[in-house]
């Protein structure tokens, strides 16, 4: 689609252009995964999963919060890829009901006994730096240790390469999710056939007690890690750090994106003549991450609709991303749309208050490093004078014609009654387009939150 | 107060250098006001409201919103005051129940024609740019600005140098605000003694139907332009800065600050030999100042409770507020005030986002040019080992002693039953303080926005 076109249909939700995907809990092959009950959740839940690889090292790659107070989990798997965050690894081990946050030296100790378990369990003694770490759950409490190597102990000699198995590794990574999040697409590059699976739970801190937004996305096409790294870090520029709950970060946020190459089909790296499967597998990626990152919206606390802003005719995809992501993080926005009110003043003065990520998000998203220190948290450019809104298909500002237009506001609150609301921003100025993903500010969500809870 | 002092006790709100303020209007010498109903709010509440000098051009200078939908009124005052911001007025004109926003040309025309009918009827006709404007109502729709022209040719032959007349300004200024906003204070400088006086309404866009937060201090003092900008900015960097309802910004904040030298004494540059003066004068600013924002939190929409985060021992101020700040604003945060939840796993996770501000807040805020923009949108920092945290004087993390720590959960939760809750850091790593003001979260909150307004 031309930035004409897109600028020609302010009413019809941009044209994502990535493969399709289904919500199912496929396992790539190369892969075993497992979930038992090993005692951390009171609720006698599932809370440890395991997913590795059936032949050997596979390549990974990583992305983390930002958080100052990251986890003991994420500072060891942090500490295993090393400084590049990319590389192998041959399981990643999960425990949900205590996110090891803020525990200090002994938290770190608990981590590393955990990965000393799983490797040995795995056959792989001697190489803890080859396993990966997750957690969530209640920041501050220590993870009963004990239980959790006796767990893994057991789990081990049960994974499987089921499809089955995946699933129930997924349902180990819940806490308060109120759905399980799977996606799953395969596509064929020019030497075979590959499959994408992700799987993930929770998002930001939207679940404070068992806080925390993970996911491990499993392929079975072989990649070098660094490809791998820079392919996951621009998806996660397009799709995690696009979506937004209430706007905070926590201390355990973790992506995994790990290749077994078992199906043997390569995917070459970007400086190597033919791009095109490079590029097909990205997009697989991609496609993946941005379902589970809309099914974490979806299932955001208390919500009750999915919204999405979709932003074209910016200077560059990284002013529109901007610009959605204020949006879609408005309280007010959030608020109207949970009142089904059409109220175009909170949009444009969202939009009004856009700007740019920091560098190293700017630099995720493909912009030059000099370019991205300079434009680092600089107002994004909007002209109230070319800009154009609407609302669930209904044009409700038009800058180019005086700004407030009579719309009818009847129709326009009846289509807001649905389980997706797309809010389109075209601001008629460039070709850049983007989109972010938040959910409708409700009650039950001050309820939920303002619990006593620890 | 040193910083060892600071340290030595989280539990205990920090001392802030400040001179005591009241909260009573009282209208300092050289300036006329008055308020009355010219027909812009169907309520038939007071909708215009003037405060002139009697004797004169007054300096003056003013803070705007950063939104790059700036209202008319906005970019008016802009314009008159000039690039610095700075300068000279006779006039402070408001009008509330229509914002002037998202109007084009027509708008800008209509705010226009107020500023010519102010400086008519006040005997200054051929100087509109002695007018300086305030508006904040419904975003999108044209001021009645016949009837405003009417209604400013009758109130401005009642304007009064009465306390009163101030007062009634101040209700002029309302919305939806529950509260009539004044503080005032009187200083004695080396020539003579000083007033001065602020007058406040709504905060952030917390009421979106009646957007904006607005803000007139007047002063007797005589002071030049330059100095009176460098000042409001300074206040404004400590005090409105780190005010945060729901994290929007409207398109019509504004600040004026406005010195009519009718007491005869002279507040110096600070070039000057004595600097003293300048000081005491700049910290009755800033106390007023900091009087109506904690006013503007306390009646944030749905709120029940002011939270007060203060930060010490960050490595400088700039860093202690970006803290306070991010916590003061976070959801979750907000949301466990509101349920008298000590939740410090929250605080502490907040603590961990925080980023320091753009370069142009960093300069206001005294930061030298090239090091606000190294330093702008960084990450603040925290050393989890050295933190300590208490919630209204309740020990709830030490870092110093593995982080989590036992704590009387009852005598926590009891104290935090109070109309303002207190929430201390300490970082233990310098000399920096700061504090941040916000509200809690509750479900009247999401009621009040979700409601269909427009």
């Amino acid at each position: 689609m031309t930035a004409t076109e897109v600028a020609a249909d302010v009413l019809a939700p941009l044209a994502i252009d990535l493969p399709a995907v289904e919500r199912g809990a496929v396992l790539p092959r190369g892969f075993v995964a497992g979930a038992s009950t090993c005692g951390i959740k009171q609720s006698g839940r599932p809370d440890l999963a395991i997913v590795a690889t059936s032949g050997g090292p596979a390549s990974v790659a990583g992305v983390f919060t930002t958080n100052t107070f990251a986890a003991a989990p994420v500072r060891l798997s942090q500490r295993n890829l090393g400084t590049t965050h990319a590389g192998v690894a041959r399981a990643v081990v999960s425990t949900s009901g205590s996110a090891n946050a803020a525990t200090g030296a002994a938290g770190d100790a608990d981590q590393q006994r955990i990965g000393e378990a799983v490797a040995g369990a795995l056959g792989f003694a001697g190489q803890p730096e080859h396993v990966l770490h997750l957690s969530t759950g209640i920041i501050g409490t220590r993870l009963p240790v004990d239980r959790v190597v006796a767990g893994i102990a057991t789990l081990a000699s049960q994974l499987s390469s089921t499809d089955d198995a995946l699933l129930a590794a997924a349902e180990a990574l819940r806490t308060t999710d109120s759905r399980t999040k799977v996606s799953t697409t395969s596509i064929t590059l020019s030497s075979g056939d590959i499959i994408v699976s992700g799987i993930a739970k929770g998002v930001g801190m939207i679940h404070p007690r068992m806080a925390t937004m993970l996911s491990v996305i499993l392929t079975d096409a072989a990649v070098e890690p660094a490809t791998l790294h820079a392919i996951l870090r621009g998806a996660a520029a397009r799709t995690w750090n696009q979506l937004s709950v209430d706007g905070d970060t926590s201390t355990n946020d973790t992506v995994f994106l790990v290749a077994s190459g078992a199906s043997g089909v390569q995917v070459p790296r970007e400086t190597e003549s033919d791009a095109r499967d490079m590029h097909s597998f990205a997009k697989a990626v991609e496609a993946v991450a941005r379902d589970l990152a809309r099914q974490q919206a979806a299932d955001g606390e208390g919500a009750s609709t999915l919204i999405t802003c979709q932003v074209s005719g910016a200077i560059d995809d990284a002013e529109a991303r901007a610009i959605a992501r204020v949006v879609a993080s408005s309280s007010l926005v959030k608020a109207a749309i949970h009142g089904r009110d059409p109220n175009w003043g909170r949009i444009v003065g969202a939009a009004g208050n856009a700007r740019l990520a920091d560098a190293a998000l700017l630099e995720a998203a493909g912009i030059d490093a000099v370019s991205a220190t300079q434009r680092a948290g600089r107002a994004a450019t909007v002209a109230p004078d070319r800009l154009r809104v609407s609302i669930a298909g209904h044009l409700v500002f038009d800058g180019r014609n005086s700004g407030p237009i009579g719309f009818d506001r009847s129709a326009a609150r009846a289509a807001m009654e649905a389980s997706e609301v797309v809010i389109r921003l075209d601001l008629g100025l460039g070709d850049g387009i983007g989109e972010a993903f938040g959910c409708d500010l409700t009650e039950q969500y001050v309820i939920e939150n303002s619990e006593y809870t620890t």
